[in-house]
């Protein structure tokens, strides 16, 4: 079969690698049927933070077709059509079962050295901890809602625990930090969750059309301390609820500066560097959330999207086939596109 | 009258200023009866991080006898005894309102620019949204009872945020990160809201030996990573409720290190310098805190104190006179007193 590989920075390849093979009782294989490129891929792939080991395998967002189970499972068949989130996980251990399975004390993520999700086949540890079995009516050759169910393995359900992280609520006035492929999501979020307001920090014309047709009632495009006062203005105090979707030092510390006092920044971006806590200090600002455990919101977000409630699909802005993963990665490295969807089989 | 002026780093002095009088009609001027020093004041002596102006006033806590009182002052008399928070706010704003003093819109702290309360004298900014009346029955002539409530203009009341903050619990496992005065009050926090087993983290005999008596249950004397390997010892996958009390970037990251995944950090210490959040990130750790509303925590301190329930003053490990208050802060520069109480009158 084929997998996408790590050559170095800016090199990912498409290339022969073994074919995956049951090793625990626990296991699954599953034949990936779509998969997707992350903008955390991009870490790896520029060779910063996350460095890659040489030929490490590339990505964490699937769906597929069980081709294979191990003795020990029980809630999967060969041939059931599959959704993974972007971490494996026990599903029994006191974080599973409090929600948080990225925390599993047996889990971990897809990647470098365990199998990725860009490639053909994958072996999946603790199947029926991790995967979640898609109901018999949804045709995954029907390329819109195979879109929209993609996004569930990680940014409709990043974005929604930034959302939740943040602690809006119905009627609650909301500003996103970040108009890439989270932030918009966390508009969604924050949307779903019944924002009235939503004010979204960017500068890309056509996300924040997205943005809009999410929910966004506002959008601020300045940033630093004119972002800052540009919120002030629409906000007074600043907001109550802030989700930040970026990750670096800057964005948080404009998501600490424009909360409300007593408010709460729902942070899901990924933060490399230390980051200035005065503000919050001050202010009394709460920082909650981190790594999405995606595979908790799974469910209620699959359900919205097969009710038709739920449409995560414009930030997958552009379709490849597999064999074309390099030219995703590097679209989305020069931000041509927003979030690449691959077409695997 | 006399007051502590800053003349430079490591150089205060008790020197004759102008006496205050009433400048608003909801003013009141107090003469100072008692005041401490604080862990916080070491920063602008030390010249470290709050650079205060030369002649900048010395000192946030205290307690005294209203004086005099502006026209508008309603709930306070001249000869009333009254205990100040550590920062001044109106009382009617809606921050004021949510008990969250420290961010209101007309408030601000003792010290520097403003009159401070090492002196014999100060005048108070919105006196009825800042003061509290003590009961006629208490005798400030009474030194352990006037130590125990001078406890509650600060540390006692940060020591409660940082456990109100960390969500402590009845039956909760509490980590406190530092064995300063508000480390010591914290782990009374802790106990105050029901934590079964209090850790705490510190490397002074004197001050864990009160520690104990305040209910801690262990000591983690070892700091860095075989301070976080010892309380993983104990606690197994961390504690979900940890209370920094120190404010360094070590101190924080320790205490995130630490905390158990989905827990959360009530961090109450002043943090100057930039902090890694990726630990907390990966742990969804939630960092809930700042600069304590001690304002809104006085009533029901004040009655515990009162009633014999509550008694922090072991931390007040040294007592002089204000013309001492010099040596006082020498002592706690160079540790050989917790916490400095300063008789004024």
């Amino acid at each position: 079969m084929r997998a996408t590989l790590f050559f170095g920075p800016h090199d990912v390849r498409l290339v022969e690698v073994p074919d995956p093979h049951l090793q625990d009782p626990t296991d699954a294989v599953v034949r990936v049927t779509h998969a997707c490129i992350c903008g955390s891929d991009l870490w790896p792939y520029r060779g910063e933070f996350f460095k890659y080991r040489d030929n490490g395998r590339m990505g964490h967002e699937f769906l597929g077709v069980v081709d294979s189970v191990g003795a020990d499972v029980s809630t999967l068949r060969v041939g059931d059509r599959v959704i993974a989130p972007f971490a494996f996980s026990d599903g029994t251990c006191a974080f599973c079962q409090q929600g948080l399975h990225t925390s599993c004390v047996h889990g971990g993520y897809w990647g470098n050295a365990n199998d990725g999700g860009q490639g053909e086949a994958l072996r999946v540890p603790y199947a029926d901890g991790t995967l979640i079995r898609l109901p018999d009516e949804v045709d995954l050759s029907d390329q819109h809602l195979a879109a929209m169910i993609a996004t569930l393995t990680d940014v409709a359900g990043t974005g929604h625990h930034a959302a939740l992280s943040a602690e809006v609520r119905p009627g609650s006035t909301a500003v996103v930090v970040g108009d890439g492929a989270v932030g918009l999501c966390a508009v969604l979020g924050a949307r779903r969750l019944g924002a009235d307001r939503i004010i979204i920090m960017g500068r890309h014309d056509s996300r924040l059309a997205i943005a809009r047709t999410f929910g966004a009632t506002d959008e601020v495009r300045e940033r630093g301390a004119e972002g800052i006062a540009r919120v002030r203005e629409l906000t007074g105090e600043g907001s109550a609820h802030v989700l930040e979707c970026v990750g670096t030092a800057q964005a948080i510390e404009t998501a600490i500066a424009i909360c409300r006092p007593g408010g709460t920044v729902g942070h899901v971006g990924l933060p490399p560097e230390p980051v200035g806590l005065m503000a919050a200090y001050s202010a009394n600002i709460t920082l909650r959330g981190g790594v999405a455990p995606v595979r908790a919101y799974i469910p209620d977000l699959l359900a919205d999207v097969l009710a038709g409630r739920l449409d995560p699909s414009p930030v997958l802005d552009l379709t490849l086939p597999l064999d074309q993963v390099a030219d995703g990665y590097a679209a989305m490295d020069e931000r041509h596109a927003i979030k690449v969807l691959l077409e695997v089989a």
